[in-house]
């Protein structure tokens, strides 16, 4: 059966992601009908989304809207006949979702999307149990807060079938979202593999004393990330090469190389050595820091920048 | 002898990064004197600077003051008297480096500091036959383009003098540019080596067929690079392990090392056969888009981006 379009979205769970995805549906328009079991989450709920529904870019409703927009229910069962789409965010355990995505695909009509936020867990691993159709079941893999930062991974399970796939794009896509398409089921998908490629030289140079934690960062504040934030690698990598990437890769291909080789040299081991290195002189720069002031002027930022450049 | 207040700089070349930082230096108010033997080199420069000394963030003075603080001399030794501070911006060979940096500390007063912008070449290799001052040269690596882009990786050799290692880190931030301090000759200083770490892993992702260049970039443009343009790697997991690094390599160091480890197997080896394949799907990709337009937008943004992230 193909997937109908999407008034009505389920989120099944309402920590850090889930209720940032919550505000995004919101503020977008669209019904949502939400589900935790942990004591107090609908008030806690309410409240996040009192204060981030309309950070949300472009938002296309108030929040007076966005909060009528909104139904909990104390149980899953109560919201699965009702929604055209779900977005799971519920805890990284392969037991817990393998009974959890059982029961999502039996009670719900056949039509329904069934997006994960897992970062961690592929949904093959996951789907095992599913006996009515597991084809619309799929990885929506968000980057926190979701409500902000417009990338989702959608990252479909060797079974999952291209409508659904499509669907969960053009789904994503329409909320003013970038989704990028995961074409095989990989460790850290795409964001997290880059990330854990910067983060392990990161932690390398300073723990060698080649450079400070903060002057890491503001190399990457200040230079590489201002860059990557309009002009992502490749696209990098042609504009540096004069328009071509050919010709960049033959002129600095080797050199790159080179780094790579002393990199690798240098590798950091995760040894509770090199560790713990790591994490004094971290410690050490952020104690004097407000991470409440940042993380806030992050938001801030994030918001307008995103804003800026969908525009 | 003690490095003196910056008020005029020379230049030496003026090929993409030394037309760049003779538009900065000028849009900041100070006097510049250029020289580069290339034919028709002053009249570029010109033309260069009309276009692009009013895109530097917070410029200070108008374009026509910028102009009439330039002046072009046809002869190095022209401007080696009259100059506070030189930023080098020669061809990237040893041999040449090395002559040119015995001439120029040989015919400079003692005091003036010397600045390279080499991003392949360690200062201490190409110092080798200065015999006055060579504790006043350094690297000052910018990052293109240095009119926009803030950072300044600042790397001295093992005999560069602090007070001349503090000197040039005031005088980069004096201007606005937010320099970084590598304290020990790496090669790739920082940024290139972090980028490296990235372009390698995306190769091996587009190579392997995992994701397209396009969505590569998307993940970048989209997610990461926005949260880097803003947080570096370590605050990002600072704030992603709820204010605490400690916490954050606890929890999600394994899943970093599984990532790792996952990547090392899949490591993009730059055969013929991989970097054809890449090239083959980079160029697909490319040649269906207007590289002229997005390199102007990415300057307007940065330039909007960098004047947004100082005030």
């Amino acid at each position: 059966m193909s997937p109908v379009s999407i008034q009505t979205v389920g989120i099944i769970g309402t920590g850090v992601i889930g209720a940032s995805w919550t505000a995004l549906f919101l503020a977008k328009g669209l019904k949502v009908i939400v589900t935790d079991p942990a004591p107090g989450a609908e008030d806690r709920l309410r409240e996040y989304l009192q204060s981030h529904c309309s950070e949300v870019p472009n938002a296309q409703v108030s929040l007076k809207d966005c909060l009528s927009n909104l139904t909990f229910v104390k149980e899953l069962d109560a919201l699965l006949g009702k929604v055209d789409l779900i977005q799971e965010n519920g805890p990284e355990r392969l037991d817990f979702k393998r009974r959890l995505f059982a029961h999502l695909d039996e009670n719900t009509p056949e039509h329904v999307l069934i997006a994960s936020s897992s970062s961690g867990l592929p949904s093959s691993e996951f789907v095992t149990d599913c006996k009515k159709n597991p084809a619309r079941i799929l990885i929506g893999h968000p980057f926190n807060p979701p409500h902000l930062v417009p990338l989702v991974e959608v990252v479909p399970h060797s079974a999952t079938g291209s409508e659904y796939v499509d669907a969960a794009y053009e789904f994503y896509r329409g909320l003013g979202k970038e989704p990028v398409l995961v074409k095989q089921e990989t460790p850290g998908f795409i964001a997290n593999r880059l990330q854990a490629a910067v983060c392990a030289e990161a932690y390398s140079l300073i723990s060698r004393g080649v450079v400070s934690a903060e002057d890491l960062d503001k190399t990457m504040t200040s230079g590489l990330g201002l860059r990557w934030a309009l002009t992502g690698p490749i696209m990098t990598n042609t504009l540096g090469g004069g328009g071509s990437f050919t010709h960049f890769m033959d002129h600095l291909g080797p050199a790159l190389q080179g780094w790579l080789g002393d990199m690798e040299k240098h590798k950091f081991d995760f040894s509770s050595r090199q560790v713990e290195s790591v994490k004094d002189k971290v410690d050490d720069w952020v104690s004097h820091l407000d991470l409440k002031e940042i993380e806030a002027n992050r938001d801030t930022f994030l918001g307008d920048l995103v804003a800026n450049k969908q525009k």
